[in-house]
């Protein structure tokens, strides 16, 4: 049926029976398809009949419908004219696991970070209300991005106006983690209420109270109200803040859905609707393990196992697996995650050391000056996040860390390109927003053993500390001892004299390759790992740039402000550029990079050996490949 | 009796008649200093009875007090040892106006930034039960602050914790400007509700279940209910989340806030003390305009009349009166304000067009999400905001505008130093946290008229833009019409031909001075004010750099990442640095900046004319002064 269905129009055409069937085709044909893509699968899952509901009741596009975080929008592309696409999820070139607004006028707004969909709504809404139009805009936000509290700023905000708006609050009782906070309790206790029966009292009232709809629709509402058999409790943290709450509703009901959409959208002002549904609906195994299969890799759909065979460890497990080791020297270490205990690999850490692990929910603002206090007080945290979500933060590691001077260490996990999830999750940004912040240290890893003594480094530092590493798997090094190194140095992984090679983290590796194939042609290349982007080693790089009067520096970063950048700024300070050395700077062009393997994009912006040994071959060719430079000859090397 | 009090202890022996004395005393010294130094008088004089009752019930510094964004902290200055020096407040090398670790023992984590403190709070109670201590942890925060989303995330985890901590919700139904939001409703329901008495309920029974307490509490409770005349109200917001509620209480009533303190000093877990207090409270004009008061320059203390007599407008006026007149013709134009609407400029804007300006609380994420949306759907917004602030939005300016490339216009008022208020207010990063993000346009005016007209500019452009300016007066320029200047080109001021002083903002006028001062030495520099940070003027300043050879950025903001890194990103790119061009940047160095007229700095920092001409003048020395220099010749020219 699922083919006959090329927009929310035809959805329309469909009865009640019709659309349960088209429910289940939705759940077979996204197990199939992420089993082979990867992606977002339990979210999309739990969202089949609240998505359909949403597009039979409403009209999109005319009618905005914004998706919080947005993974949670396959169903939503499948009834919107894409359904061909979906084998192509999340490749280069492919249909995006998020909304994009270039993809169709169905995304009328972009998400991937938690917390924007209320903001966005209220500020369309507000747009309509300006130019008279009159659609409608609809939120639809998951209980763990309500920690957030930009969702809370909205709301109060939301709730102060008075504007027309319906959040849908689709409650899974999950972040991605389990749902941690006083919220998630309040929630709790409004699923479990006892029988509340409002329409008699105030909303009904309100409902009378509404010019263009008035006694009307109130009889509308009893009848609705004889048909709905669910009941509804009075949500009093949303009805604080003035909104109009609906709920809790079943939200695998597809009749109840549509009908309290259709009240909502008859009600005037800002109106919650509070829908329960299940993560993983209608696949066992994701209903089981819904955290697994939150994001997943390629897995047989019959037994939901992940087809993956690598036997080396991800960066995130070679973290966790450190702080499991380090907790027992440093009895003053606890961890701190925003609900990304799995993600960041502290699983195995927060069994051994439950009561050392801080799970603040989605809420990365509060998890870094939470970290500030804790260290204030003689506590060492080390923050793990994403270096995409540690974006949200960026004021308060300035403000309440690094001005502090506090020694919070921020473990960044996905630095640099993330693959599948595209343009707003790739760390592609952390460098920049961090280097120029008083205090702080930063490091990344080439490799997995470099990860190791980069934390046990940043323990024995007394201030702020961001080590940066890459999403997935490294290159398999040994790992050995948790031995601290010198802050401040990079390291001569290769000798040479006719071109520096000046790579920081994954690009290491990039840059032994390229030495590899300079040598072939007879240059001799000089491969260092910087290893600290702040401070830098100046003595190191500047040396090296004297020798050999060509530098090239290679970041998994964007260029501008980058790792690269500092590199620039020293060799200009130190006079060594105008004395003649060439610098180049490779690394993520300033543009928006979106979704495709991490390989692609490296080959499309020459980030590769072969790239990288290009562009010396080129800084060879306008200087020469014999001898000293002038450079080295002007500062008397 | 002040003198006599030099630390807690000493306020502890006081009667409550002595008390009472006391802040009358403190009062009149509040307002006399500030009358001379400046600062924030409203709220100070708001909380001099929470603050003594605070003193008097806790033990600081065992117990740790965390005043939100800290600027209602000169009354805790005044009993906390540092009464003799408050005549030295907010100047270089004097007391802070905000909470300093260095200054006292008594100030335990710094603060400036709005709704941080819960989270440092709760960090420290975490560290104390962590540590097997048991010191108290209580927050001080604005009805204000609570609209910060950070605060919401942090009671969401307290509450979920359960952690003993003490948060008292300082309501004075103010943010800076009234305050705003469906919070700010519920709040003054709580504040008018109907007598109800609790103690006989709920509260009473938890208090049984305190172990280390128990029933001695429990009748010591009814005691004090007896004394107690307020009466308190359901929280139902804070209960929501996990929190006991107490109050509200009278915000001046000395006696009744020592025992409700007390009392909630003996609850377990969360407690939220709600306590109503007037701004400017004891001195009627701070009383009549709190938002006046709230943080002012010199004035007469008898009538409360600025000192001030300077004529030409702040930059904050002409951006307020320039969206005047650019609503008049862009009909889609709306201003967007963080709690700022005086502050920034937009008072005149609000009463002219009160149907286009959002004011959202102080929630910068929201503000920034919010005009995303708006912008999504035609709209132009522009949020003013001071550029420290625009920090809290990092995420959301690259999340939900630029990767969208969405128009939405950022006036950054406050960039540079801010002089009195100190490190945590300067907006020094601004530059640094913008410039890597993709499809953002940078402009910095160099006086009022160039500020009108890079406005204008900015609403003909069809992606994201930030304009920062400075705090305070600029040179006095005569206001022109509003026309648009040429996207990323700067503008030669004066042609030279021996270095090239490349200014940005505030700095322009500085590398004027500095040309005449080497003129007088037979320097002939050429000033360029670059305008754009990004696009750079990448033909005007290679070109220029290509005929003197020497470059000299100069900026207002800190030197790593800053206007100057992109200069020597640009150079280097560009092959000229290696090619014999010397690049000297100049701007705030890595450190932490504390308070201080903005002219101590320039001074400090070599910003001024003789600073600068300093600079010019030994790359001359290094180079020679007649003549093409070899980068010219080098490449041609």
């Amino acid at each position: 049926m699922l083919e006959t269905i090329n927009s929310p129009e035809d959805l329309k055409k469909l009865s009640l029976d019709q659309v349960r069937d088209l429910a289940g085709q939705i759940r077979d044909l996204l197990i199939r398809t992420v089993a082979v893509t990867g992606g977002h699968l339990a979210s999309n899952l739990g969202v089949v009949e609240l998505t359909l509901a949403l597009h039979r009741v409403f009209d999109s596009p005319r009618d905005k419908i914004i998706f919080d975080v947005g993974h949670q929008c396959y169903v939503h592309k499948l009834v919107t004219g894409r359904s061909g696409a979906l084998g192509t999820l999340r490749q280069y070139g492919g249909l995006s696991g998020f909304p994009k607004r270039a993809e169709s006028q169905h995304d009328c707004f972009e998400t991937g970070h938690s917390s924007t969909s209320i903001s966005a709504a209220l500020g369309m809404a507000l747009a309509r209300d300006g130019n008279g139009d009159d659609y409608e805009v609809i939120a639809v936000i998951g209980d763990g991005s309500m920690t957030g509290g930009m969702a809370f700023e909205a709301l109060n905000h939301a709730g102060h106006l008075g504007t027309k708006l319906i959040v849908v609050l689709n409650d899974n009782s999950m972040s991605i983690s389990k749902n941690v906070g006083g919220l998630a309790r309040h929630l709790g206790k409004l699923r479990t209420s006892p029988t509340y029966h409002r329409f008699k009292g105030d909303v009904e009232a309100a409902l009378l109270r509404v010019p263009r709809i008035g006694p009307g629709l109130a009889r509308w509402t009893r009848r609705i109200k004889d048909s709905v058999k669910h009941v509804f409790v009075p949500g009093t943290l949303f009805e604080a803040l003035g909104f109009t709450y609906l709920g809790p509703i079943d939200g695998h009901d597809q009749a109840l859905l549509e009908q309290v959409f259709a009240w909502a959208r008859r009600l005037g002002g800002p109106v919650l609707v509070h829908v329960a549904t299940r993560k993983g609906r209608g696949y066992q195994p994701a209903e089981e393990n819904p955290d697994v299969f939150h994001g997943i890799s390629p897995f047989d759909p019959e037994t939901g196992t992940p087809l993956i065979s690598e036997q080396t460890p991800t960066y995130s497990e070679v973290f966790g697996q450190a702080m499991v080791e380090l907790a027992a020297t440093h009895r003053h270490l606890v961890a701190i995650t925003a609900a990304m205990t799995d993600g960041t690999g502290l699983l195995e850490f927060a069994r051994r050391y439950p009561d050392r692990l801080y799970d603040v929910g989605i809420a990365e603002q509060h998890a870094v000056t939470l970290a500030a206090g804790l260290a204030s007080a003689g506590i060492r945290p080390v923050v793990a996040v994403y270096a995409t979500f540690l974006q949200r933060g960026y004021d308060q590691v300035l403000h309440d860390v690094c001005l502090q001077n506090l020694p919070v260490v921020f473990a960044l996990d996905r630095a640099g390109l993330v693959g599948g999830d595209g343009a707003t999750h790739h760390g592609l940004y952390d460098f920049a927003y961090l280097r120029h912040l008083p205090n702080i240290t930063i490091m990344a890893p080439r490799d997995e053993q470099s990860l190791r003594q980069m934390l046990a480094t940043a323990l024995g530092l007394a201030g702020p500390v961001a080590v940066r590493y890459p999403r997935g798997r490294g290159p398999g090094a040994p790992l050995g001892p948790l031995e601290t190194i010198e802050p401040g140095t990079g390291e001569v992984l290769r000798p040479g004299r006719h071109v520096s090679l000046i790579a920081i983290g994954t690009m290491v590796a990039h840059a032994l390759g390229a030495a590899d194939l300079l040598r072939a042609r007879g240059i001799q290349a000089e491969v260092i790992d910087a290893r600290f982007v702040k401070p830098l080693d100046a003595r190191l790089i500047t040396t090296s740039a004297r020798r050999t009067g060509r530098v090239i520096t290679i970041e998994e970063h964007v260029v501008p402000g980058g790792f690269g950048s500092a590199v620039a700024e020293l060799l200009s300070d130190r006079g060594l550029l105008s004395s003649g050395v060439r610098l180049a700077r490779l690394g993520i062009p300033d543009e928006v990079v979106e979704h495709g393997s991490n390989q692609s994009y490296f080959e499309r912006f020459g980030l590769t050996p072969e790239g990288i040994a290009r562009v010396a071959w080129d800084l060879m060719d306008r200087g020469g490949t014999s001898g000293e430079t002038a450079a080295g000859q002007v500062l008397g090397e």
